[in-house]
């Protein structure tokens, strides 16, 4: 690995995180987060969701403030519109956590970036959460994400960045592979 | 199926809903969405990402506005914690869709609810997206919801509303189900 010359800045902590690496490997129960959201219904299809605690490096931690969004189906579906609908946000996740990953990365590998944006798009046949057809699945039938990066790099070094952010991203793993999900009430 | 009474009102348009489903029967193009969203890194982990335009009815579709969302690490990851962390955002798409759910599910089975709130909690060991153990996933390990939900309707009713809501959740169904995801680069 070359030596670190500082020129390059993403505004990434590699230090920091090499450092976290290596104190986990050390003690690996740190590493076992624990992510919440709250949620509360207003009216219609109108609700509103807050993040704030979460539990890490083994005790609860606190993001700067309550983060709130609100989230609610589009006027085409005869609700109001109020917020982002609840499938989008799931693009949102997938695109900061793509682009995060990808400036971490090219801090490591000490490429500049000048810019980085992403268009995700993600197809979705309605007849699934209607009821209209029991062989189309309810969420997205593929989702398609593209970059456009303006760095200091070759245009191979440039894919291997996407490549090795997708390997790492939290939410890429989320959509692509199954996880078990619980639901309880009262 | 009772006679509609409308005396139950949680705020969603079921006749719409219904309406809906017996056009989308008739002419399944018009079932097929593409839901959008644009990103832009800002600095370090820190991501603008917006949702305004989307397909569907088979033509393109624009919310009442652009909605516009902060993404970050939070400080313990040596970041500025400058918004809800990517992964948080999936958390709070699953919370809204299957409240969403519940309601619409409610409207249409002439239950009137008081309250639902969910609390959600999904746990992830970051020895995956560090890199520490290739045998940990990046994503969560697991997923729990819990509705608090008040309703004029017996235990057995509302256990049933909450059923529904999740066989018909998209969100639910991208988290439980693996979906195909290609990233490309300029």
């Amino acid at each position: 690995m070359n030596e670190r010359t500082n020129t390059v800045n993403n505004g990434v902590n590699v230090e920091a995180l090499l450092d976290a690496r290596e104190a986990l490997t050390e003690a690996p129960e740190a590493g076992k987060f624990k992510w919440r959201a709250t949620c509360t219904w207003l009216n219609g299809t109108h609700v509103s969701s807050s993040v704030e605690q979460f539990y890490g490096l083994g005790e609860e931690q606190s993001h700067r403030k309550k983060f709130t969004f609100d989230s609610d189906h589009p006027e085409i579906f005869a609700s109001e519109d109020n917020g982002a609908t609840p499938i989008e946000f799931v693009l949102v996740g997938l695109a900061g956590c793509l682009t995060a990953g990808i400036a971490s990365v090219a801090q490591n590998r000490e490429i500049q970036l000048n810019s980085v944006k992403a268009t995700l798009e993600a197809g979705m046949d309605i007849a699934g959460i209607l009821g209209i057809d029991s062989n189309v699945r309810n969420g997205f039938d593929g989702v398609k994400v593209h970059f456009e990066i303006d760095a200091d790099a070759s245009r191979e070094d440039i894919e291997a960045l996407v490549a090795q952010s997708q390997k790492r991203s939290a939410v890429y793993d989320i959509i692509t592979n199954p996880t078990n999900a619980v639901v309880t009430v009262n």
